[in-house]
């Protein structure tokens, strides 16, 4: 099936992929009394007396929205506000189907990071978490710090930690299969925009040995003085040998590849020349890194990819709906490593040791017990490090 | 029943009285596909081609904020914006069960109106048209008349204009009731902030004959020095014989009395004071003006108030729902006066010649016709005053 060609036939028949419901009747001068006035003066007054009565009277509890400018949709870019709508919307569709919260898209018409943070900040009250989604690096670094650092809910930069929280699981499963641990490993990330530096911080506290982020010039080398300051700032806490030259250079001898970059930049070649039994995500979407059957010919002994299509696809939607399904269920104050890495691990277990082969590392992203498990991971974690409220 | 009481035990039982609910199955690799990635990514290049197409391939066209920044709720006053919430949630399960439109609770942390203004039109992207609701006078007056400059979608202050609405529907039956035209009336309405000024330019628009606005400090009359801008606007267009004095002065010989403002300050002797057949609207809640018995013993020929306990309660429920379907159908670019006087005239319209009586002069709010039989009428008088763009 052509998905691109369908999926716009269908939107213009859907006309929308989401609707707000009641959850109450309003069909009598009764219920109407009841759930607007006069009878709904009095949860207000509670509200006013106690700001935190906000998550026990209203949906705030469960609320959390999908907000995006539009500048990274997809593999698509800067395409705008209005364009990304398709994207946040399939997304708040997946958060109730799979995680049963309830999730609203919001398009910012801004570019300017103190713009976009104000706006966020301002709606803050009506929403128990914050998902923010396909905004440009390095700007949604900031926005996602100063909103952590301002606000009292989690928020949640998805395409940098559910990316970094689903790879993660994927790793465990691969590692698990070739015998090898992470603690010795060398890892080539290429990439180096928000899912790529995410992901290569959240390998480093899961104790990882080397990494090597490449973007398109190259190894990031500390030092360089060409460097952005979000990529001088990983840099300096990756390639502890200070290596520099190409993505080749870099993969030479590696154990695993992870490509959130382009497509077809990775030749056979290059997969002959890393570690035995090579781990290689190649997650580029539409078209990825090295193809499937490229890299298992070229000897990698376990190749995920972005694609549905394909075995082992590394998705995030395994992520965010259970993660924050735990996370507001306990009314946590953040999503901190912990949790994300509960969540990495839930995954990683659906997988039995019988089932785990090359072809089969990650349940499949419809798995609802898959995300059962994620949110209960979660939960645990947020109260074992004290950042739940319940 | 104590509704509030009530309310407040069931608002704690539901935990929210709206949700977001998918229109779409994600549940197997297909249908992921279709409804996410990859194949989401044509119809977000078919809106960055046009993007027009928002309003054909997201739910864009049917959805609708409902936006306060928790100043001026119910009667309540500045509540703050968490503590709105319940309100705004209600109105949301209301747009749906009785207009079918897809309406979010947005509460806003700010009583600035540039940021207020800022904030929804960098929001506007995401939506088909703005419900603005209980901000407090007269900042709400600014932030709608901006919003409705700067943006090519409807934007409707509900506090104004859909109390203006349905209270011209009631005082249309009530004048056939009673014999009267409004032409030739002379009304009073008490109470000078969002609602009553509204009311009075509404009735102005109807070719009403004098009106007087009252406020805590008397007759509201042009060149007095000591009013409000806003004020001092109104009291240009209305008190023609430039009285002065207290509401009794004013009621004295007028036809028909609006009460928006606050509880018992009308009494039985200024009913007594007022021409023949008087039609009293004592509007305020939860306490009236005066009570409909009071009013009736005083000799009023026709009484409503704001109740839902008592006959003919002017609720602006039968508005809002029935206003945005039929704005959103024909995709209006604005609400304009015709618009809302169709809507006036449709919900009067719902009341037969031989259903009219003292105690039936408006529909019920949950009376499914009456929305519809509005929602046709607003969009045909967009498509007659051309500002359907369908």
């Amino acid at each position: 099936m052509d998905y691109r060609k369908e999926s716009l036939k269908l939107h213009a028949e859907w006309r929308g992929k989401i609707e707000v419901t009641p959850r109450v009747e309003v069909d009598s001068r009764e219920k109407l009394s009841l759930a607007y006035t006069p009878g709904v003066a009095e949860p207000c007054l509670a509200i006013q007396q106690d700001p935190e009565k906000s998550f026990e009277l209203t949906r705030r509890w469960n609320t959390v929205p999908v907000i995006t400018d539009g500048t990274a949709v997809l593999g698509l870019g800067d395409i705008g506000p209005e364009a990304g709508m398709p994207v946040m919307e399939g997304k708040c569709a997946l958060f109730k189907a799979f995680g049963g919260v309830d999730a609203i898209p919001l398009c910012i018409r801004s570019k300017d990071t103190d713009e976009i943070v104000r706006t966020i900040e301002l709606l803050a009250g009506s929403f128990g978490g914050i998902n923010l989604e396909d905004i440009a690096a390095p700007r949604c670094f900031e926005i996602e710090r100063r909103l952590i650092e301002d606000l009292d809910i989690p928020v949640f930069h998805d395409d940098q930690h559910g990316t970094a929280v689903v790879t993660a699981a994927a790793l465990l499963n691969a590692l698990r299969l070739v015998g090898k641990k992470i603690e010795g490993f060398r890892a080539v990330i290429n990439g180096a925009g928000a899912a790529g530096i995410a992901i290569a911080k959240y390998l480093l506290k899961m104790q990882a040995g080397d990494i090597i982020l490449c973007d398109r010039q190259g190894i990031l080398c500390a030092g360089d003085g060409k460097l952005t300051a979000a990529k001088e700032e990983i840099a300096q806490l990756t390639n502890r040998e200070k290596k520099t030259g190409t993505l080749a250079d870099a993969m030479r001898g590696a154990d695993v590849f992870i490509g959130v970059s382009g497509p077809n930049c990775v030749t056979k070649e290059m997969i002959k020349s890393m570690a035995r039994d090579a781990i290689v995500f190649a997650c580029a979407n539409p078209t990825p890194e090295i193809s499937r059957e490229d890299a298992l010919e070229a000897g990698a002994a376990v190749v995920g990819t972005g694609s549905s299509e394909k075995p082992n696809q590394i998705n995030n939607v395994l992520v965010f709906p259970g993660l924050f399904r735990g996370a507001l269920d306990v009314r946590a104050s953040k999503i901190n490593f912990e949790m994300m890495y509960a969540a990495s691990e839930a995954i990683a277990s659906c997988v039995g040791e019988k089932e785990l082969t090359r072809d089969y590392i990650l349940p499949y992203a419809y798995d609802l017990a898959a995300h059962e498990k994620v949110a209960k991971a979660v939960a645990e974690a947020a109260r074992r490090t004290k950042v739940a409220k319940l």
